[in-house]
């Protein structure tokens, strides 16, 4: 027996798993630092949303703690109460943080424009839907019932809580397939707006998509990317596209209006035998 | 930004999961076959070693079924109860087969040879080791005690009780890189005796390595081994060999002497970009 | 770090250049050839077409030691001077080749038809065009003038005089990439009639296009190429399709109007992550 | 003629071109960034080494008016000037640069450990040296003048004074193949300390080695990386190697003793068809 | 010279093959089975269809001793004769096969729906048409002459008798590409029904199509295909489709009515420079 | 049944077949070029070597013809018989021709140093040999039977009488392939001296190896390679070899030294996966 059979999926999309805040809900995925920058504004601090987003991604703890060494914050903190941020700080502002952010949630979680047309396109061809996070679980019960309200409602939905080790780790997204019961990592499609999303979805072996402009790496509300100058907003833009495309995604679109137009294409590439 | 950045992984063979019947205990995979056979002579029925193992790889009630709706089966039970199978009767014999299996587990659990060499040869390089097999939760617990009272330990090991679907659905493997936090799929490695631990590997996007000799698809115990002629033997495995390879396993090993190889072997391809 | 990030372009072509003579003036490439033809007869020896035109693509000085060395130019050499034909002999005749080109070059300058066209097409799509050539700056720059005339302004247009080495370096293709600051190199496309032509393109790393009707390849003149028979027109321009496929060309057309549709195959190939 | 012809270079490497600050002398890259250091202090403004660095890559001028727009460098400028940073500040600023960084760079062009015996290595297989730079080129010659003394001296240098655009254009490697009449790209290694250098390999079409631990990235003295802890040291140039990485580098290695292995690797690639 | 130049075919698919049986008449490979079954009747021995037809695919003589081996047909025969089967017998079995064989063909040589008109579309693109067939010369023929009167002429048909070795070897398929003088091998596309034709197709090094419904993997009549419950045929039909693509089947149809959509694909394939 | 399966050799080497005259027997493919020469001497005509050389590897007699058709020779049998060259003239040469070549073969059947120890090479890895070549069959057995003498004894030897069109058609490997029943193409690797050697095996879709320094396109009987001055003789083997490459051959060699090292190399490529 001389020969070897290498096996290739030449079957369709069956599932999509979409990141919560940046994603579908939440334009600019505000909500987070908007609880951040109130943390530290409670403890006596001024920081600028920049300083909050700049760490966006890490696990939520080690977030504050980043912000705490920034050398301003850290001057600042220093002024306020005459010695360095302690890690009981970090603790108190963490604990803080969950029911400021369960507070603050509410509002960021209307569905991002596009969303609703772009998930019914998907479900027309029979696609499930599964929604993953960094959240966790009561933040993403929270989203999720929002959305819900909004009629967006995904087959699964797991939380960071449900894992050992958040993203960029894939598990989150093995556990979305195992639910549904889809395989190969081949018929699936993780869609996300931070880098580490885009991470996660090449860890899992699937096809990795990038959301450039409603998420975290432009970083604008709808109404501050309403009202930035055009020229402006693009810049930023394709500064969130680039770093996107730099951490290896497969694929990134603006917004969610250009998805169904990538499965469609994901569907082709599967079609002449390629694999994520 | 016209570029698109594809990543690879260009690291080692993190993590080796091996299957336990026919893989690294029970040389031939007998213990199942022997409790059908038994569970069917109890019932008064003698069936032969080959028809116990023909439906190897189903679920085990699917597996009970299969022999009764072979004509043979059929016939003599007709002969013996006036009547068809029913489902009943099939739930009957799988209640039974339960701790008929878990009585003669400790008979078939002995370690195959060349597995402990193997084993510690993976272990110098650091690799990780899991093991999976179909057998619910008791009959696995039963299986991992004698094999560690042997000196083989695996990390993690995950029975199929764990998850909601069998293989060839990949979960188990899934959930021992969980355990482990071992990711990509590329830095791991299953290894099985049966076409549908082939195909798990495959589904879970890992490098899946067929065992040929030892397992299910020759199906002779280590004495029968012993005792068949050369050529019959050899064309035997031969057989075994290209149903494993027909079933898309990247590579198929007689034995697990050759398993180092192997692993080597597929460190390179990893060296050179390639990936399951 | 175990992963590997491959870069490919997935934009779009941004730039082409082409030769002059055969592919975008002088039809049949006739100037050098009857340059050639002319500087023979002034010395008293009558040489074919077919002998003038087989070393081309060489540098001048040595096309015409070249034909010096023909049996029968050769034996005519002898029969003239009775003596071999020597260095000063080539010297002298390359030194009179140089005004008897530029004198013949404004009446095979005409735009070869479709080119106006299919440059259009490409500056509709922003497409920048570069010009470059194995003649000496005077005659690339008395071409140049005559195809302003016509309509036909190269962005950029770069002879061998700038050059240390001409074709099939790539050097000249290089000049005017970094002239026009376009990159990389797969953004790029060379056209050009001539093996030495696609080979340069080869060379450059870029899209190398053979045109096979027009050029030194076939040799006919636009009045020889229309009173040519149909059949062996076809087998003259099969052949010489054959020949810029065999130096490796990308693809090769006819005709400049199939440039349009190449140029818009090769988009296709860069969305496909393909490179030259 | 329905066959195309897919030409590949089988040859080996015939050219390395390297870089000269952080990769063939000044370990760590710290010339421009004394020099940048030592410019602001003139102006009384004091700034870290970090942030002198951060702007690396950057024309010079560009450099420095990054530099004055860090939030910390632009209060202090009002605080000793009363007003913002000014165009004719940053003007004076660069005038002033040139000379310091004369002036420093004798002190900076030690070659770095293990340079001389990989280049004697490549000249034993009679690959051929070029050096390439982003500096001006007075400061190249200067570089090259000091380099030539402790024996190392490449075939050819070329400074950014002597192309329209600096890097990450692939000009200076394009120059440096057309000065040495070697092609095809296929056969050109560059090698780097920094994203440039690594994006302008890449953009030449040429093989593009990164080199993490002498360079910008790492950004350590001789004096500063032997005092590092061990520990410290390897998570700055893993930080690195995962930077040059990401860029998309073919390759990246620690030092220069790596580098005739991983000319080696290459031959072997092109010997089976590979391209950069 | 350091170039290599690779080949490819970029011309488009010239010659298809098709197997006679199951594929083109004969809906549901019924003749060999129907004379096998009728064998077995006339020696007093009564088996399935199903038994019939499990060996399909082996050497005629083969075939019949492979039925005899089965348990059933062993104990059928032993009490019928009172002694296992002999060389002999089957001997006589296989004389007596051939004029059963020749007697039952034309009742079962009637075309498959779609074939006419499959075909019809390839000779309009100039496609030649070849047969083969594991039939022995006399049923090659009785079975292309009833063919020839529904329309179906091939322009070449050869069977087995002609080569020393049947299929899977490739020497049926390598003679009619000689009859025609057609080549290379990515010029010729080879359609059957059995999992040995598409071996054959791949061992040839041709494009291997396979056929799922009308033939024998299916295995029903057209009569049995048209009154079997549709989710049973389907069923079939699917699992026949998976048994062909796990042979190695570049594509698998249900009907020859997808046929000429499958030479287009064919067709693009070689246009990117593909082969089989 | 979302899956396909490509099937892929690898295994080894299994056959070689090589071409006789200036590949395995007559160094420099002498005997047709004398045959040739003698042939027009016959008629009044002296034609050089290289005239006769010129159309190899065409058939026999539109070599001939080609022959007649150059310049000088067109015009040295008009000055012999007043008239051009007929038909009649061809067919007569033609006739001349074929017991004119069987009398010079015995004196041009020496085994090409290097031979004997390649083939013995092959055998003891249990590789078959074949032997094919453009000679008529007396020609053919006149070649083999004078090898054998030597020792050198392929396993089959067809002659183009036995096929419809002879080379570049693969019609002779491939009755090769069939005689000893070896399969795939994969398998098999065809060795010659001639471009349409070459393009033999690509359109047999085997491995396909020139052979430069001993052939038809250095052109040097044994004696004239031992005093052609080595620059000379390296350039005459450098523009085979070009030649060889060129025309798509997968690898070239000087001389049949270097087989044995080749077969090797395929096999390393087969064991990864390559075809030809």
């Amino acid at each position: 027996m001389d020969y070897n059979y290498t096996r290739s999926y030449h079957g369709r999309v069956q599932l999509v798993v979409f990141d919560w805040a940046g994603t579908t809900v939440d334009f600019g995925c505000q909500a987070p630092i908007v609880a951040f920058a109130e943390g530290f504004r409670q403890k006596g601090i001024e920081i600028s949303m920049a300083q909050a987003r700049e760490p966006m991604g890490r696990e939520k703890r080690a977030h504050i703690r980043a912000i705490t060494e920034m050398d301003e914050v850290a001057r600042a903190w220093e002024a306020q109460y005459g010695r360095p941020v302690s890690g009981e700080d970090i603790d108190e502002m963490f604990d803080d943080f969950v029911p400021l952010l369960l507070r603050i949630l509410p509002d960021h979680s209307q569905l991002i424009p596009g969303v609703s047309e772009a998930i019914a396109s998907l479900r027309e061809q029979g696609i499930r839907i599964g929604a993953s996070t960094g959240y966790f679980r009561e933040a993403a019960d929270t989203v999720a019932a929002a959305a819900a309200v909004q009629g967006y409602r995904p087959d699964v939905a797991i939380s960071s809580s449900e894992v050992a080790v958040g993203r960029p780790a894939p598990w989150l997204i093995y556990r979305i397939m195992e639910e549904l019961n889809i395989h190969p990592a081949a018929a699936v499609v993780n869609v996300g707006d931070t880098v580490v999303d885009v991470e996660s979805g090449l860890n899992a072996g699937v096809w990795s998509i990038g959301v450039a402009a409603t998420g975290n790496e432009t970083g604008l509300s709808a109404e501050e990317f309403a009202r930035t100058p055009t020229a402006e907003r693009q810049a930023l833009v394709a500064a969130a596209r680039e770093k996107l495309l730099r951490a290896g995604a497969h694929q990134v679109i603006d917004t969610m209006e250009e998805l169904p137009g990538v499965i469609e294409c994901i569907n082709g590439q599967l079609g002449r035998g390629c694999s994520p």
